[in-house]
């Protein structure tokens, strides 16, 4: 199975063969991991270039990489370098790809991914650029979300918390607006709801979506997408504190529920630590998921699934 | 051979067949390693995640990993990384156990080793904390004694310096207390004597040992084991600079002697360079002795011994 | 085919027949490369030690390492390190071949390579020492040539721009002296004329060289070899800013021409982005050579070429 694209650099770019030839894919990755891994890219090098720190995201993809048998060279903090001092995206693009054959980017412009892609001389797939977009996280989410309910169609999805800046709420929105009969209810506080740019593009996909500000609104959905709330938001810090705790959810908010919790992680206190044993709590797993995921990407981009 | 445990954070879990098992295993690597490395771990991922920098125990285990055949993926002061901003350490352990199949951890604060341990979906190996315990370099000492000395049982170790705040010389303090009819010899300045946890703990074991303050007491040992005054434990700066000098160990102070010199490294001035050339200096040995040691526990803790 | 020396310092201790050696053996490593690598060095560890940051060199190093089914430990950035707190080069060195089989070493200090080199139990290659010597740099410059060229003997070479302080132009001059009848023009404004030192040499060589200022002289060469003019090195910012543009070179001034356009990198604009598509502009070429190249070192110096 191969994709009708050669980089990654948006969700937006995604149709829904695309999403179900990923997952696909990701299920198989499963396979693979659960038999110790493979040797299907060995041979290979992944670039991951990361020009800000993101640990979590940069070692998920150095692992699935490595799980297929393949290397990695890291540039990490990469702003401090040579390579990058004065230099263009572009050719540090050009140059990583005369060493490499995929490179992973985190980059903190939006509209980087979109520079690098339009010259990298190997496929190149976006690890976040900014507040714009983060595709592989999107995409594990949606590989989550179908593993833990079995399907996608359907279902009914909260997001609570800080909708305003949440890039991943954005990019999962999104991604959701591909399947069937998909019901959101966005819960945040008044200075942290959902963008217009998420609202519209729900209306004219015909997707039905609440908002509500209290996060009992979202205990019956299938699906409970937690994110965090930052306090540099707010010019009031009482009222920081107050919410805080308003969206703090705990076991005892989950009596008798099968709803599943995700949340992109890393949590501080909006989900109390005492979820962490709840069958419900999918957070861990869902990080898990972005090996599969993202061996599926590197598997399809380089023409090996 | 396995062991009785499946995290490494502590001396003080060790049992003398634990010991025993793990120098065995670790003169199996040796072999290994002579015959150029092997596939033992091919497919296994070990997680070395440094919130503190310590290059050398960095290298050491990932050098280890590889001469198994396995990959490595690394998150080097990660305290300035977003994995750590805010994110308990817990939660850390548990997304690396999501991506790697082994953890290997450094962290300033005492203590974090076990709350790491804890929690940690996969074996979990403390490279230091803080103060606190550093268990592979007490291994890697004791493997070195034995294959320096032929035997432990029985010898008389001298350890100098900084006996006070060296987390090593208490460290093996503590697992020659496995062996028997050691002795010992505590030679530093009134200032940095060894402190009274070691000093019972010889007591309670009935290991006997003497305290002096001039170095020629360590001369006739069958091991000196040397370590660095730190100029910051002193107020007194001329008391440093005299000290400095007392406690420099030189080639001529080993003429015609046996004693293996070992030093857990960095050297600055403790030890001459004119004693590297001395078959005694087991220093360098010592350094590479912590690749089959670090091999060993890899092995044993992945269930492949 | 080997070499005659088990570390690699510096240009000066390479003879024609060394050169011919490595390019030859950079040419089979391209082979290699279309294969998609081979397992030539499976087992084996290079130890990358970077004192001050060079992505470029260090991925770069590593990516023909692995290329031949090799490991890599990097430490990047190790001023900060404990490895380097207070410990000598020499240590750190002794240190490192304790981990690896073959060491790779940038560091700021002139002579800082030699004092490792003489210190290395394994082979040890410098990949920077201060304003020193850059020897790999110079062999992928002089294989670019010869792969561009098909040959070196009796080429004209212009080098274009701050000549004085320009590391790569200086190691460069050097390796084309062990070649016939080579014309040497150097460029650059007076600030920064080719030093005395690579002057005398061309003289006692023999090798034709002429000097001038303005970019057009260059145009005819066989070769032109661009480097960055950096604003540091004026006292009068207007002058620089005249500079600047004076030594930028555009497609338009290519009109016709066959000259092979190099450049070490990163360029800022002293190569107009309208030279990259031109048939050419041969510099993202020379940074994929660097891959070849030092896997031909890697094979050579570990004896398995």
């Amino acid at each position: 199975m191969g994709l009708p694209f050669t980089h990654l650099t948006s969700t937006k770019q995604l149709s829904r063969s695309d999403t179900d030839a990923i997952l696909g894919v990701a299920k198989d990755m499963e396979g693979i991991l659960k038999k110790g891994g493979s040797d299907l890219l060995k041979g290979k090098i992944l670039a991951s270039l990361f020009y800000e720190p993101s640990t979590r995201t940069r070692l998920s993809f150095e692992s699935a990489m490595q799980r297929l048998g393949g290397d990695v060279i890291t540039a990490d903090g990469i702003q401090f370098s040579s390579l990058y001092k004065g230099e263009s995206i572009e050719d540090t693009i050009i140059v990583a790809g005369q060493y490499a054959d995929i490179i992973v980017m985190r980059h903190p412009e939006t509209g980087s991914a979109d520079r690098a892609a339009a010259v990298s001389p190997v496929p190149f797939i976006n690890a976040g650029d900014g507040p714009g977009q983060h595709p592989t996280q999107a995409l594990l989410d949606l590989y989550t979300i179908q593993k833990e309910c079995k399907k996608i169609d359907g279902l009914k999805v909260a997001m609570v918390g800080d909708l305003r800046y949440g890039r991943t709420v954005h990019s999962l929105s999104f991604l959701l607006g591909l399947y069937k009969n998909i019901e959101l209810t966005f819960i945040s506080p008044k200075e942290l709801t959902m963008p217009e740019k998420v609202t519209s593009f729900c209306k004219e996909k015909g997707i039905t979506f609440t908002e509500a500000s209290n996060l009992e609104a979202a205990i019956s959905a299938d699906v409970l997408y937690m994110t965090r709330i930052q306090e540099e938001r707010f010019t009031d810090h009482s009222e920081y504190e107050r919410l805080k705790s308003v969206y703090t959810l705990r076991s005892a908010h989950l009596k008798g529920k099968k709803t599943v919790i995700m949340h992109p992680l890393p949590r501080v206190t909006e989900i109390a630590t005492d979820v962490d044993a709840l069958p419900n709590a999918a957070y861990f797993r869902q990080v898990r998921n972005g090996v599969p995921v993202r061996m599926a990407l590197l598997v399809m981009l380089l023409g090996k699934a």
